[in-house]
């Protein structure tokens, strides 16, 4: 029930200080006591939800929104809470869809409670007979991210040489595209740790840490001497200007993020782009907003694969918001093994 | 009729001496008497057709074939003569498709006469009440590559901000991509000559010559202030690079050459690459040769055109195997004004 009352009760929240440069510091975001909140949605602010806020997601792309913004970037504002995806249970609403009680998982803030005053991008949690938490990950924004690059931007027709570079396990997870994945490039990861887990755990026919090869073209003609019809591009820079060289004739590339480019003030050079001609390679960029209505398609697909045990999906959690900052600087430094989620509460 | 007997002629030709580095001088090639050829398909060649060469081609595409080959490229032989597009009359033919008296067109080599042993990529020219110089041109590979990518690769659904980089500018004539075009960059033009000759003769909203902007990032922004939603990439580079932050978002790129890179010993950096993902661009490389299938539909397309006087095109003709070498370099240095061809013979 929206309107008047509410109790007030003290609101954590985890600030974004300034914009920041090169690597991100747990110095970069402070953790406060954030005050109070009043746990209903304010009269007069409708279609607005307020959220308790469970499960938060450490996204690369939070990187993007901590340095200063342009005309295409809006970024974290200093002083205000750093904000991301995030699974909440719905207390108080004054939208027509979100009923009190109803879980969701949308972009939220990094706090205990959050007033969204418009949840256009939320969606609500329907099936509740998987972790939460998934919410975050394979069921969230990247396994949607994996669905839609996979099945409708390289959308293949047989079978295919793949290149899947991300430091998203959870993207892994999707049991149709890692029939046909045949490496994974992980981003600065835990040594050979990471690398065994993807090949024994995770089943890809190859793994290798990109920031291990001396020769990243060398690399790529070793696991692909044929050359690679797919590549699921979230590394950039000299990783992208490599695979350039090594894709096959009509070879398809999408793009939905560039992580290793974050934290550089300057992007690294590209210089193989002519092999875009020679082999006619499309080169398809994305976010993962504009294939939000697949989302229940998505699901379909997916959850059977999830329920019937036939996914492989690695979680790394850490409890509360005091831990938050912390892992998410870690994903750029490698620390995290599968999908980093911060507990925020469990219920 | 083929088989034996056949005049003996001599065959002057224009052999191609060693690999180029850098931007490449007359004498890369060299003309030669060339020595006799009998001018009847030899017995044993089945499929063959021999040509008399009538208008060869200068197209930029050739500066590639002049460096030393790799697994993409097949380059030119030192000591043979060069290739390229050209016009001919078949003298004789063991192909069943061909025969004597046909007009063609199709890679042919730099000489009087030419054995075809495989016609595979060759054309019966059908249409004989325009020039037959045309067919080295707008009615050639260049007016296919720029109906191919316009239409098949672009694919524009409403009206739109073009920006049409190249130096071909028969590629120019094709009217209704004209109606759209913004800009066009053409590639170290005869200073103001060039670009007033797109502005005022072909009727582009503007023009600029990228050799001249100290700030290609500030030109574009200039001449495209909502962004740009097609770039018909033939120029690479810096050019690229600055056109990557200038496409609007879902913005189209279609690229079928770099023709600023083909001098260069190393390719120029691009930067700009994660511009791709944040405006959801597309990039797609392609080569004319895929689309020869649709060579009838376009002809149906642009020969009404171009009988009704609805297209501006301009021909830079030079007379003379003599005079070959001299036109195919001088494209580099932007001495062209139009579509270079050169005459062997006009019947």
């Amino acid at each position: 029930m929206a309107g008047g009352g509410g109790d007030l009760v003290s609101n954590k929240q985890v600030i974004f200080r300034d914009y920041v440069t090169g690597f991100p510091k747990e110095s970069d975001m402070q953790l406060t006591s954030g005050g109070t909140i009043k746990l209903k949605v304010p009269e007069g602010s409708n279609n607005a939800i307020l959220v308790k806020n469970l499960y938060l997601s450490c996204d690369p792309y939070m990187r993007i929104l901590m340095k200063k913004g342009d005309d295409l970037i809006t970024s974290y504002t200093p002083g205000s809470p750093v904000t991301g995806l995030g699974v909440g249970r719905v207390l108080d609403s004054r939208h027509p869809y979100f009923k009190e009680g109803d879980l969701v998982w949308g972009t939220t803030g990094w706090e205990e409670y959050s007033l969204i005053t418009a949840p256009q991008g939320f969606f609500k949690i329907q099936n509740t007979d998987v972790p939460l938490s998934y919410y975050t990950g394979i069921l969230g924004m990247p396994g949607l991210t994996a669905y839609a690059g996979f099945y409708e931007i390289c959308a293949p027709k047989r079978r295919i040489c793949f290149h899947f570079s991300s430091i998203r396990c959870s993207w892994s997870a999707c049991w149709p595209i890692r029939k046909v994945v045949g490496l994974l490039c992980c981003w600065k990861c835990r040594k050979s740790r990471k690398v065994d887990l993807l090949k024994n755990k995770f089943g890809f026919d190859e793994a290798f840490n990109y920031k291990e090869e001396p020769d990243l073209n060398a690399a790529l003609k070793r696991y692909f001497p044929d050359g690679i019809d797919i590549y699921f591009e979230n590394v950039g820079g000299k990783m992208l200007d490599a695979v350039l060289l090594n894709m096959r004739v009509h070879g398809r590339i999408a793009a939905c993020g560039m992580v290793s480019q974050y934290n550089l003030e300057k992007p690294e050079d590209v210089c193989n782009l002519m092999s875009i001609v020679y082999k006619r390679v499309s080169i398809k960029g994305f976010v993962v907003f504009d294939y939000y209505h697949l989302y229940s398609k998505f699901l379909e697909v997916v959850l059977p694969y999830i329920r019937e045990g036939k996914i492989t999906y690695v979680e790394d959690i850490v409890e509360g918001l005091e831990n938050a900052s912390a892992a998410l600087v870690g994903l750029f430094s490698g620390q995290n093994v599968g999908k980093q989620v911060v507990v925020v509460a469990r219920d």
